[in-house]
């Protein structure tokens, strides 16, 4: 019999199951009898990217060959891509481009805003961001062209900025660890009262929990495309430049796809206008169509609806985990209010990596971070409430045991 | 009856059977009837890729999620990629990886032969290089991180070079449009004499013809995936860097693929040894896994054999043109000896783009560029001598008529 005070949570799922189930439908089943809650490492495949990728492999490529890249939309993808993902990051679709890697994009977005910024060249990083979002300010300030300052947490903000030589701030809009999520608009605000441009990178929050970039004023933008966009393994990153600067600077890498008239072979580049000045090289052609099967989803969804479900799972999770699990040494990290957290809910258990091997056999996948950090990554079109009461059913019995503490569960991550 | 003055295709067909029948298998058949030469647009598809991609997809994708990450060789990837494809540049298998555009590479290796040539500055570039080629160190320069002294051909190296005050000689190996091909160790040893790096991009000479980049002592390289090398449309792009540069500095682009311990998630970047250092983002895996398929074909060739093979076919297609179209205005560009030809045959002829339209509706899939090119792509694996000699037929025929000098064939390029 139900428990009055816990989630009912096949009651929740039947209350979304008219606006969920046709979107469930359109991505393929995952392996049977395992509960995913890893989309923050790779999301869920949509049913319709094979069939995609053959098309292009066998028709586009095989047959059509050289004519592919003038017939078919190869070329297109990158913006097409970019306007059909766009609302889901709280953008316009001129505002938004897909190519190169996560990395590569702060990269270029990071160094154009410091030419837009210039003469200031402070770049304003957090400790605990993602380590490639740390290394790639590092090797900017290596190279000489910026100097770094680095902050402990956003409380440091307005010291951070006080001085007024603050170029960017370059944050993780959600942290990979605790889940904590930044107040956009209040450090958006805060940075354009000292004269400082934003970089966001939303690897954590896109797709996930509502975004918006726009309303927030946010200058950039760089999120992976593979987490709980289901853009497939490796997916070319997406990136939002506000309209303001769409022409403001030329990009830092510059290449011919970035120029405003690719096949006119100019010798001199002239940047296109907006966000696809800062594409570079040819598009990962084959990429972007496995992208493309998740973009055609995303662009069915309403926003709102997919953040209220996101709500919906994260809550009933830590109510789940509160009430069943209370007393075995594991605690909720990161805030309990949904507007403050992101795309997963942290716990910390002293040893989480051999936890989540443990729940991993018993066929929940989450993920671990060091120290002590076990993640639930909740997609929320995939995600189902049921899961989540059969897996902290299997995680009580787990704690409850002794057994799982063995050798063999060594550290896994990624 | 045969002509004794022309080759004799089908014989020289023949006599290449044994070696090259057993690779041409492993590609997939193009469109029946179509005669392809344009393998410098896009390579012709191995069969196995659309297999290998369904693999990844249904299984490791949909099925094994997360797990994936940590059980397959998606992070293995670029370095695999690299070894396999060395060879076929004359590179050892720890000097090549695979990741990023053949641009954004050559960003990269650019701005890391400057780091290393501090405190020179000045880059070297030709005005008829592949217009992206110039780009990147037009941006490169307008950001003020070098200086840039443009030539106009090789001829004016020594002059360019004299100064000492060269950090970077940049160029295309291979002419996009002409096909002339540059003597890569007397460049090299040019450049060192001067105290300079070279930067090669091996687009149009990588999977073609022969390349001894360490032979040479070439100090860094990259190179297009998707043409000669058949990698799939905007395939990642191969690098390269010599081995007494691997640790030289720090990366332009610092991210977590190029640290030395990517899952260790310290706060500090320390790089990778060696090319992988300029990897940045996660692997583009889709693409990764649809060159592998590509790079499982190269690792079978001897590359000296491929040189002949392509001497061979180019030679002949020379031949056949002078014989069969003499009078009908074309007129061969870039050198006749193969050592200094790249992957095409280029032909002058007025109305370049036109001939190119007609000669496609004729099944013959050539390419044009501004403002007089007709480049003849041959592959050396896939490419038959008896299809040159069936080529140029439809070619002469062409030519007698006058009736495809009409509107309709717009300019089309890629």
């Amino acid at each position: 019999m139900k428990n009055p005070l816990e989630p009912d949570c096949a009651a929740l799922d039947q209350r979304d199951r008219e606006r969920f189930a046709p979107l469930q439908e359109l991505f393929a089943p995952g392996a049977r009898g395992i509960i995913y809650f890893d989309a923050g490492s790779i999301g869920p495949m949509p049913a319709d990217a094979p069939r995609r990728v053959q098309e292009t492999l066998q028709s586009q490529w095989r047959i059509g060959r050289r004519r592919s890249w003038n017939d078919t939309d190869w070329l297109e993808q990158p913006r097409r891509l970019g306007a059909r993902l766009a609302p889901v990051i709280g953008a316009s679709a001129d505002d938004v481009v897909v190519g190169d890697s996560t990395s590569v994009n702060l990269y270029k977005l990071i160094r154009n805003a410091l030419s837009i910024a210039a003469p200031r060249r402070v770049i304003v990083a957090e400790r605990d961001a993602f380590p490639t979002d740390l290394y790639v300010v590092e090797g900017i300030a290596e190279a000489g062209l910026a100097e770094l300052r680095v902050i402990a947490n956003a409380g440091e903000l307005n010291q951070a900025l006080a001085p007024g030589d603050v170029a960017v701030v370059a944050l993780s809009h959600v942290d990979y660890r605790s889940s904590e999520r930044h107040d956009m608009r209040a450090v958006c605000a805060l940075a354009r009262t000292h004269g400082a441009l934003t970089v966001w990178d939303l690897s954590h929050s896109a797709g996930a929990v509502r975004i918006e970039l726009r309303e927030c004023g946010a200058d950039f933008a760089v999120s992976c495309g593979y987490k709980y966009l289901c853009g497939g393994p490796g997916a070319p990153s997406l990136f939002y430049v506000h309209p303001k600067w769409h022409d403001a600077a030329w990009p830092a890498i510059c290449g011919w796809m970035g120029h405003a008239d690719t096949f006119a072979f100019r010798r001199q580049f002239t940047p296109a206008t907006g966000p696809a000045r800062h594409l570079v090289g040819s598009p990962p052609v084959v990429a972007n169509v496995v992208f493309g099967a998740a973009a055609e989803i995303w662009s069915r969804v309403d926003i709102e609806a997919i953040d209220a479900r996101h709500r919906s799972l994260s809550d009933t999770l830590i109510a789940l985990l509160e009430r069943r699990c209370h007393g075995f040494g594991i605690e909720l990290q990161g805030p309990r209010e949904h507007e403050r957290r992101g795309g997963h809910v942290a716990i910390r258990f002293e040893r989480a990596s051999a936890l989540v091997q443990a729940l991993c056999d018993r066929g929940v996948v989450a993920s671990s971070r060091e120290p002590d950090t076990v993640r639930f990554s909740l997609h929320p079109i995939t995600t189902r409430h049921v899961e989540l009461e059969d897996a902290v059913e299997r995680l009580r019995d787990l704690l409850d045991k002794a057994a799982w503490r063995d050798a063999r569960y060594q550290h896994h991550v990624v």
